[in-house]
């Protein structure tokens, strides 16, 4: 079976489903209908005879009809009762939201819920779960109400998440902050599916283009290698690690039961499969705005330039901490950017073209910057503070970025009239960052993954 | 003369104010009155008669009433001029935010300007500035129009910056993240007031609680020393430095015309000031919210508390790396808690009250931890996205940081939904971060400079 049933069903029984607003089951069938799931649903309870305008079904058993994938979202102790019935109406695909196993010392119940699975050849993701979601097919099975998690748009970047609560409060800020996603699992205790099935599936997808993972210990250590190894040459994986002190894995026993593993190990495991590291969350998902929206660069010779000093000297600072290389512009670009800048501008790297620097010159240097050999990547600084700056600067880079010669990646930091700027530029497909050493560090991932 | 002058004058007169929205003398002009200055303001142009309905006057020599500050917002080489004239009417405050001077090799005028100050008794900050401003008295003579940067409400922070550029950039982004300011000053080439002259002034400000200092190169090493070593005592400096690197001391040769000096050096400098050092301009403002909002704590035990838990492994493993301690409470709060807590909570640290809990939960457990000795600082996740925590949660955390028993301090990620109450809790006085991590590294700065 492929994984395919997980993320295109053709139908869906929740199982659990209710009309009491608070009851999970009951969000995840609303949350499923409110995202224009096209489908068939059928909500299953043993006492409502209809949930949201839906009749409703006693067991799965109940329906005549083929169904692709089961939420099962039903308290533990009845959620092994009902997982048979899955595998008795021949459900390929079930999704484990209940909680309640292992991660609190329930090892008994995974037994008998790994035994049914294989006498019925089904496939789980979960127990532990707080639901899957693609937003290309508009399937929304998250437990959250859409009101307190805001949804990504249709986008590159998916994300498999071994913490719900990880995956949604971060889901849920860079969905503001426009990141596209297309698909979010959260894979919880990783019974039976995990992160390894998970990332071939992904990495074959052709709608991912980056895949975040958010691990806090791997199951099958060697296949994790083997499946890594082989999705990374296709196409980026970035990986923060949850219990990477001592600490922190004894946090992580109690939470998803998995065995944290040494640091050490996995920080040679990410090494030997060119998985990239990230520190932190941030991290996380600024390495994915990059390695999402940027062209490849063909080296690490970066051209910074800015319209203000402070942020040139540290970007500066960032590139040599980094071991990045400052590019050495030709004379010619050299002298072109001169006739074209005013006096108060500073042409080295970072070039300054200070506060008095107009879109039009912006234009210009951007432009000579492109077709210069030297450089490899531009580091475009542009602080829309500055009184000379018009809306017209989104146009202009937008139109240069579009001839896809090297990367462009934009630093821009102010409140709400920057804000729009930047999220016009983004939509545009410019990575923005707000900080320069932010996108340093991004720059920096983003080179490692290509140029190693 | 005390620098009270320069952030409440009675009296201020822009040279260079201009009718034309496009000149920065224009813009001042304008700012100073919508930011609602109450004191007397005079427009100096020497072809207008009248500029934003105030009557204008060749030069200041025209005044008759006292001037307690004047703006030279006029090119490079007039300000000699209109310095001098200043210097005649007896102005002992002057804002030069002409720039052109040695920081593009200028080094005459520079001679001059000091030989003008010294024989007339003038004080002076600049050239090469943005200007400044104080959200207490109301006085904002920076040259960038309102609506391009949002300036802070009042409150304790205080930013001495010598680059406009991240002065203005930054001030604009966190006065809409909801940072309180008392004074920005920038103060770019630092010919005559410098560094230590602000962080003198700043010391004894009763609205500062908290400075902030881009620093790119310290005038004299000698003097900073013994003025920082005093103020810190006071209240806590952060400092970030532009130039750490080879590349970047270049750099800030061609910016501001100071010598970067060897990070080494301030390394040295820092430490043995107490000051904080912040590593990137994200770390100076998250320090800063830090430090102008919490209470002292009394050690560096830490108690987590989460609604997540992968946020409690992330938050456990950045406590452990910076060499904070886990707190581990009484047996008798572990009784408590547990008592009050659901089944799947996990009552170690970090304690994981997991995605079924409520605000009454949270305020049973805050306020155990509050009343146990064993723990120092409260490091308290809430995840607004589990559906059973009500917008009630800013009332229940307000009310117990209020008791002022020791740090409480917030982590919540998310969209709209979550920065919504993350607003109105830190409007509440309460310091709020988006990640774990960089709320550790925080509580680590604060930690560092109380128990040092």
């Amino acid at each position: 079976m492929t994984l395919d049933k997980f993320f295109k069903p053709k139908s869906i029984a929740v199982i659990g489903a209710s009309r009491d607003p608070n009851k999970i089951g009951h969000v995840i069938l609303k949350n499923i209908l409110d995202a224009g799931y096209k489908g068939k649903i059928y909500p299953i309870n043993p006492k409502a005879e209809e949930i949201l305008n839906l009749k409703s079904y006693k067991s799965v058993l109940d329906i005549r009809e083929e169904i692709d994938l089961a939420i099962i979202a039903v308290p533990a102790e009845f959620a092994i009762k009902v997982l048979e019935q899955c595998g008795k109406k021949e459900i390929e695909a079930v999704s484990m939201i209940s909680a309640g196993f292992s991660e609190i010392g329930n090892e008994d119940a995974d037994e008998e819920i790994k035994e049914i699975l294989k006498r019925y050849g089904i496939r789980m993701i979960g127990p532990n779960i707080l639901g899957i979601l693609d937003a290309h097919t508009n399937l929304d099975t998250i437990f959250i109400p859409r009101l307190r998690l805001t949804r990504p748009h249709a986008g590159g970047i998916s994300f498999i998440c071994q913490s719900g609560a990880v995956g949604s409060a971060t889901m849920d800020l860079v969905a503001t902050q426009g990141y596209g996603f297309s698909k979010f699992i959260s894979y919880g205790n990783a019974l039976d599916l995990n992160e390894c099935d998970f990332l071939e599936y992904l990495g074959k997808d052709p709608k991912t283009k980056v895949i975040c993972l958010y691990l806090e210990g791997v199951k099958d250590g060697k296949r994790f290698l083997e499946v890594a190894k082989r999705v990374s040459k296709k196409k980026p994986i970035i990986a923060i690690k949850g219990g990477i002190t001592e600490e922190g894995s004894e946090a992580v026993l109690s939470h998803t039961a998995s065995l944290a593993g040494s640091f050490e190990i996995y920080k040679g495991l990410f090494k030997q499969t060119n998985i990239i590291h990230a520190k932190n969350l941030e991290e996380l998902f600024t390495f994915a705005r990059i390695l999402d929206k940027s062209m490849k660069p063909k080296g690490n010779k970066i051209q910074i330039i800015t319209n203000g000093g402070g942020y040139g000297i540290l970007a500066t600072d960032s590139v040599s901490e980094n071991n990045l290389k400052l590019a050495v512009m030709s004379t010619e670009t050299r002298k072109k950017i001169k006739r074209n800048t005013s006096t108060i501008s500073t042409i080295k790297n970072p070039i300054d073209l200070a506060g008095d620097v107009t879109t039009k010159t912006y234009d210009v240097v951007i432009r000579e910057c492109l077709y210069d050999k030297n450089i490899d990547i531009i580091l475009l600084i542009v602080l829309m503070q500055t009184p000379l700056i018009g809306s017209d600067i989104v146009g202009v880079i937008s139109e240069l970025n579009a001839q896809q010669k090297k990367p462009i990646i934009v630093v821009t930091t102010g409140g709400d009239f920057t804000e729009l700027h930047k999220r016009n530029l983004e939509l545009r497909g410019i990575p923005c960052f707000t900080y320069p050493d932010s996108a340093v560090k991004a720059i920096k991932a983003m080179c490692d993954y290509y140029l190693h």
